[in-house]
């Protein structure tokens, strides 16, 4: 769970209590009477760490309703909430097997438990229920929205795949990987929350923009973290961008503006997969802290985007989250 | 495509003009403006083989609608036939990553091509983009039936995954397997096909019964050609269930009725994934015939579900439609 300060008690207790009917609905919805399946989605539900889309998803409602906190206890929300998680969850399981992963908030992934096989098709069962929760919610528009937005996700993943060990890869693509496999769902979560509560257009596409310009932050975070963070904290197996041949932020700008001896240097240590000599040239220069920079700036890019609109103490509290997003290490 | 007799004329001709726009609504719904997906989606767009899925859909249609040959015509009718084979489509990409299969309907598979990673996520891709599709129908009552389909698909593909090397698995257990991964998507093509037009629930659910003894013939099918059929004449990778310790229908039978020498065999041959072994054995006793005359029967309840329709010419096509699924070598 996200940390929520304590001048944001109003919301907290209520925002908590929501949380709890979306794992509620998560878990009933994934619950299987065959035992086999069963223990693999008990054990998918441990994954569940920050809850940060479904928190976004609530709290998006709940500006879009004016602070009115009975939003909160909506069913069709709290619905979606489950339903971004699940397809969040999805992505990870699979994530997982794509990266050849053992660890995962603290525990074993399923893949490492399982197999790779049982993991493909733990991830097909979150998809699938995930789609089959949305369309629950009765509304055939929602679930076309949704769709359109795990198709984008699934393109950024391909183009990623397809991007290994391309030293070639550019900013632009760079961003356009991470704006469809990490931001579009991120959006999805403010601009559908607010879309369930009547929001008009401007204040659903505000928060959609607070939401992908906080994913592009988050993600960019995330590659730091997978380069310098401590495992122990992260509660993930670090290293892994480099060990699967994925180019990230730090790396994009530290070869954009590097001299011939850095950038072959940078280019051996990458080829050898030598995490340890990437990192010592990512630190000697300033390509680490340009890249929080840049994840700072998507913040306030997001949390302008929401400026005009009067959310009273739930837009405090998104300022707060968009801020965590950036500030954290794990 | 499935090959229509002579004397089904009346029907032959607009059923293959249907077929052809639910091809073109199939590659224009995974049609990608990244090259590196596009030309996955055109690979993939090569595995469509027998079409059994939208062919039952359509024909399920044409049958609840009294023989009117003009709602083959109907987008609606198309899209749900596009939707259940895409949905097939992503079942076969990840049982090729699961089954380590190397081609598929005379190709290489995605996996062997470019890698588990990517044939992952293609999948996903394919799932992602059948309930954008089935959302695009604009009822979510169709999308949460289709929800419900595959989730029992995935269910089904689960256990079988924690039945691999039990030889221990007894008949129920694995036709309860079968329903579940295999007829169930193929019940709903005809459950869904008839509700479409409007269907009375007898009809649809006639259609349904046979819909899914069809799918469990037609698996049946399957294992047997694992077992003994021809690589070229497939036209794709045998020998997968032994290979990957999947125990199916000639194996069960046979040790179920076996003397205690021929059982030791059999399990010595299995677990030593000794195909030629493990075939002579089957091919000394009754068990493949046992399990062909199962899957006879399976298409016989299945016919005699929809007797009791006025079907017409219609039904005179379903009827030979099931006798083929057992009928074939590939």
């Amino acid at each position: 769970m996200i940390e929520i300060d304590a001048r944001h008690e109003r919301i907290a207790l209520p925002l908590a209590e929501a949380l709890r009917g979306v794992e509620a609905i998560f878990e009933s919805q994934i619950a299987s009477e065959f035992p086999a399946v069963e223990s693999l989605a008990r054990h998918v539900a441990r994954y569940r760490g920050k809850m940060l889309r479904p928190t976004l998803t609530l709290l998006s409602g709940l500006a879009a309703a004016r602070g009115d906190l009975a939003v909160l206890k909506r069913d069709d929300l709290q619905r979606l909430a489950a339903v971004v998680e699940m397809i969040h969850m999805a992505t990870l399981v699979h994530d997982d097997v794509l990266d050849e992963a053992d660890d995962r908030r603290g525990g074993a992934t399923v893949n490492r438990l399982n197999g790779n096989e049982t993991a493909v098709m733990l991830g097909d069962y979150l998809i699938s229920n995930a789609f089959h929760l949305s369309a629950t919610i009765g509304d055939a528009d929602l679930t076309e929205r949704l769709g359109r937005v795990t198709n984008t996700l699934c393109e950024g993943e391909l183009v990623q795949l397809h991007h290994r060990d391309d030293l070639g890869l550019d900013f632009p693509t760079y961003l356009e990987i991470v704006r469809r496999k990490t931001a579009v769902l991120v959006g999805a979560c403010g601009r559908l929350g607010a879309r369930m509560v009547g929001a008009d257009e401007a204040v659903a596409e505000a928060l959609g923009t607070f939401g992908e310009r906080l994913g592009i932050a988050f993600q960019v975070r995330d590659d730091i973290l997978d380069l310098e963070g401590d495992p122990e904290v992260v509660g993930k197996t670090v290293g892994r961008d480099l060990a699967k041949g994925k180019l990230t932020l730090p790396m994009i700008l530290l070869l954009d503006g590097a001299d011939a001896a850095t950038f072959g240097a940078a280019v051996e240590a990458f080829r050898a997969r030598n995490a340890e000599g990437v990192l010592r040239l990512l630190q000697t220069g300033d390509a680490i802290e340009r890249s929080l920079e840049f994840a700072v700036s998507q913040v306030r890019v997001g949390t302008e985007a929401i400026g005009g609109c009067d959310f009273g103490d739930t837009g405090d509290l998104l300022r707060d989250l968009a801020d965590a997003v950036v500030d954290r290490d794990r």
